[in-house]
């Protein structure tokens, strides 16, 4: 197999230091490791597998040495500024902004479900939003068994989806004092406010969940809402799911389908208070589904409850992954 | 006006001193206030309107005095055993446990929603469950104009709920200590599990929405499931309400009816970041709603969020409406 050049833009951020934490326990061919971030956090030195390495200031000539792959997790406006001149010089980007998703010819992916839609990119391949993913990977095998009619998503995220900033907020929070990122305290609180608001009354990322959804299941006329909300957990993102199926099921053997599909593991004991917790889920890479239980007011429907690592499948997880589907089929 | 004689059973818990302080708000013409506890407690100095009362201990001969109404919140076991002592004595019993809510013959009240229930009346009258009140006093006026297909709902419940246990785990669990009423921590936490599990994988709490919401509505075919959730607040209760309804809506009508129907306060004006939240709604007999939007994925769907004080408007506020509602029409 090729050694490859990798890039971690934005490396100092949150997810960054994710990538590199989820780097040291894989074991992907790197040839060289760059690592770039603003001038602010230019000249830091990380140490990466023993070996130190000095973080340098992303800029238009970064990408001049041969770097196959680009991990990018630097917030939208760097994507769109350096994605193209990335790509312009041979390097795949993997983008973790919003800032591609819904391109046409961007592929958005979730490798263990819709990993064959990476063949089709230009460039630049789209990480989807944190909350997306960890939905998709327990939506796409019940879609194939069931057929998805209709989704319901109501979430409970955790600050880190906000960075550095959301966690300080929870962090003084919980000491009395006041947000300095969210509009409103979220320790003690539950914020129906992620992203900003656009025109139809819903944040952009309800909107994310649903355009993101439809996009990875190739299903645009699916039907399908969301309501999303931060709560005062530190990491892990929780989600309730309702969903209706055009075809009938047997509750025993849709959870056998879950339990067999990939990045998955079932925890649906209640007897003996089995069920996916954030607290749990956290510093793992798979997605945690419980609470299966029929919806009796549907010929055809569901509730699930979701839970995973939001910095780790959400994000950086789920981009090392596309990776490793690039270097195993691409390269 | 008649002045009543008015008992409260469990008067040192957390709905039972919420009982005190909302009656201390109001102008119940009260002749006598007799308090009742557990051996434990009794003898305890208790100070209402500046007079101070003695803690009696609840026993078989508590209501041989006399006692027009009596406020019950001291477990379901302790109502099941005095409250049909009670009615022998000619006492009207508004009760807050679950013990008899879906007694046909025991009217199940949301003053603002079915007051005139009361009337059918035999000497108990049930107070919902908490996270019931709330969600009705948002959806009956929805259901006079538009007709109530199918509900789904998603609890964002506070550790209030559990009274002071809950509330000391939460405290506990925010310095690091374990939990010792929640199977689980609930700080830094979600749980999908509220009272114990039954046969079909739903939570006690989530089949109490699913049938008291029908009772309720007089709808006992209406199509209705829930997920129900412990957060890490401290009080009141947040819900993700998603409506179909028979009949067509406009949107801005639709908030005119929220705004016109009795015991909600509409907060709407996401350009504002105004929605309601559980850290505003403390303290407040009104049921807040906000993030009213259209849900696309229906001819005639809608997504709320509503918030409500659930020792308050949940508990304590809604019962002394009902002794109000029975001191203002029946005696």
């Amino acid at each position: 197999m090729k050694k490859i050049n990798l890039a971690i833009v934005g490396v100092t951020g949150m997810v960054g230091q994710t990538f590199l934490e989820v780097l040291e326990e894989k074991d992907l061919p790197i040839e060289n490791l760059y690592m770039f971030s603003s001038a602010r956090s230019a000249g830091k030195k990380i140490t990466f597998k023993g070996e130190e390495h000095t973080v340098e200031e992303l800029t238009e000539t970064s990408f001049d040495r041969g770097i196959d792959i680009a991990l990018f997790s630097a917030g939208g406006g760097i994507s769109e500024k350096f994605a193209p001149i990335a790509v312009e010089k041979g390097c795949i980007v993997i983008d973790n902004s919003s800032a591609f998703r819904m391109n046409d010819d961007v592929p958005l992916i979730v490798p263990e479900v819709n990993g064959e839609d990476i063949r089709n990119h230009k460039g630049i391949i789209a990480n989807p939003n944190c909350s997306t993913i960890q939905a998709l990977v327990a939506l796409k095998p019940l879609d194939e068994y069931y057929d998805i009619k209709r989704v319901i998503y109501t979430t409970f995220q955790a600050v880190s989806g906000s960075g550095l900033a959301g966690w300080t907020d929870l962090e003084e929070g919980l000491k009395g004092n006041p947000p300095t990122n969210y509009p409103h305290p979220i320790a003690n609180n539950c914020l129906p406010h992620i992203d900003s608001f656009v025109d139809n009354g819903y944040t952009k990322e309800e909107m994310k969940m649903i355009e993101e959804t439809k996009k990875i299941l190739h299903k645009p006329d699916l039907g399908i809402t969301a309501t999303t909300v931060r709560v005062p957990v530190f990491n892990s993102h929780s989600e309730s799911i309702n969903l209706e199926f055009n075809k009938p099921f047997e509750l025993d053997e849709l959870k056998e389908v879950l339990e067999k599909a990939p990045g998955i593991v079932v925890e649906d004991d209640v007897a003996n208070n089995v069920y996916p917790l954030p607290a749990n889920a956290t510093g793992k890479d798979e997605v945690f589904v419980g609470r299966i239980r029929r919806d009796e007011s549907l010929e055809n429907g569901v509730n699930l409850w979701v839970v995973a690592d939001n910095i780790r499948k959400g994000a950086a997880t789920n981009t090392i992954q596309i990776a490793e589907w690039i270097i195993d089929n691409l390269m």
